[in-house]
């Protein structure tokens, strides 16, 4: 009993901070979102197709979530856009109190739109507001369409599902009808892009999407 | 400072109920695997794999923990073993007192093998001790060849690396040797086997070191 006690302070100390980094992103004009996922799911491979994507017409800057390694922020250093790596050193998911801190070296005034990638795990981020405006969930088609169901918060907590590396469904198990059906059975109101780093599908789609949304 | 006292309590408390356990595989001589990896990695597949190859010649036990669903114990029922299945309600990993009451349900004097598959999740499930003989790591070849370098706990406490998926190589941008280096490098003592449970490449090897393990 004390521990969930301890679990619910942390969580509500995480949502104070979490809201006031969102003020400080609203008065920015700053659009975030927070891209969760199993590992190796595609995070990283997406942002970069998006920065390729954008080729600075939209302003965009990175926070890096991983458990240890800057590898990600090495991939992504190539694009030279701002980018702050958080190292966890073992924690499963990132805390609103780390992306305050990792915001004192990102100037938000050059920024449009803020893309944190947090840890790979498909469980623990969902409960942990960093301030976004949406959460934007990558499922790979390697997974399984029956992770919506075994996961369920993370996809409810989403608005977003990007369903990846589409170019393998002949080769696995997959049936992307029913993956969409499971992902709305949790969540009706996700808005759904199927996307492959490999050959560019959906990538189109998912960043007017983004373009829209960082404009309004 | 207190969040830290109050997790280390909870990690001793979990390690002294997983030495019980310990204590109860071992004098019922039940040779017990903890199987764990990031979700849709094919903990499931191979443990379906597994039964299908040993066809009761080695007697089995499941546990399954799943976050959410009872799905995983609906594939492993046609294999008519005992199963117990362990909702962990959004809990990201099982530990040692889930596992012990799980027991009640399975009479270890039946089984020779239990395998327990943990919660989908590359970072949580490698702190808690669940009494296991070994972990055994899952890693999939469409995760990307990083994975050992940025969640490196489970690869350091983890005795067996199942490379699954190796069906897919032709398809992804995986390069398995990449992959075995990192995983050695993190640690050198794994051993290693490449699995695809669409062949059924390594499936044979992976049951004749369990069988082995049983054995003695």
């Amino acid at each position: 009993m004390a521990v969930v006690t301890v679990e619910r302070k942390v969580l509500e100390k995480n949502d104070q901070i979490a809201q006031q980094n969102r003020e400080v992103f609203l008065k920015n004009r700053v659009f975030v979102i927070n891209l969760v996922s199993s590992p190796g799911s595609g995070k990283t491979s997406i942002l970069e197709r998006t920065l390729g994507y954008f080729k600075g017409s939209v302003k965009i800057g990175v926070i890096e979530g991983d458990v240890q390694t800057d590898l990600d922020a090495q991939r992504i250093a190539k694009f030279n856009v701002p980018t702050v790596q958080i190292v966890t050193n073992g924690g499963c998911h990132l805390e609103a109190n780390l992306v305050r801190d990792a915001l004192t070296n990102i100037n938000l005034k050059d920024i449009q739109l803020l893309v944190i990638e947090n840890v790979g795990n498909l469980v623990c981020p969902s409960n942990y507001d960093l301030g976004e405006a949406v959460k934007v969930v990558v499922a790979s088609t390697t997974e399984g369409d029956d992770k919506p169901l075994k996961y369920p918060a993370m996809f409810r907590n989403a608005s977003v599902l990007l369903i990846n590396k589409t170019d393998l469904v002949p080769y696995v198990n997959s049936n992307l009808d029913i993956l969409k059906q499971n992902a709305l059975k949790i969540n009706p109101r996700l808005v759904i892009f199927l996307t492959s780093c490999a050959t560019g599908e959906g990538i189109t789609d998912w960043c007017e999407w983004l373009r829209k949304k960082v404009a309004t």
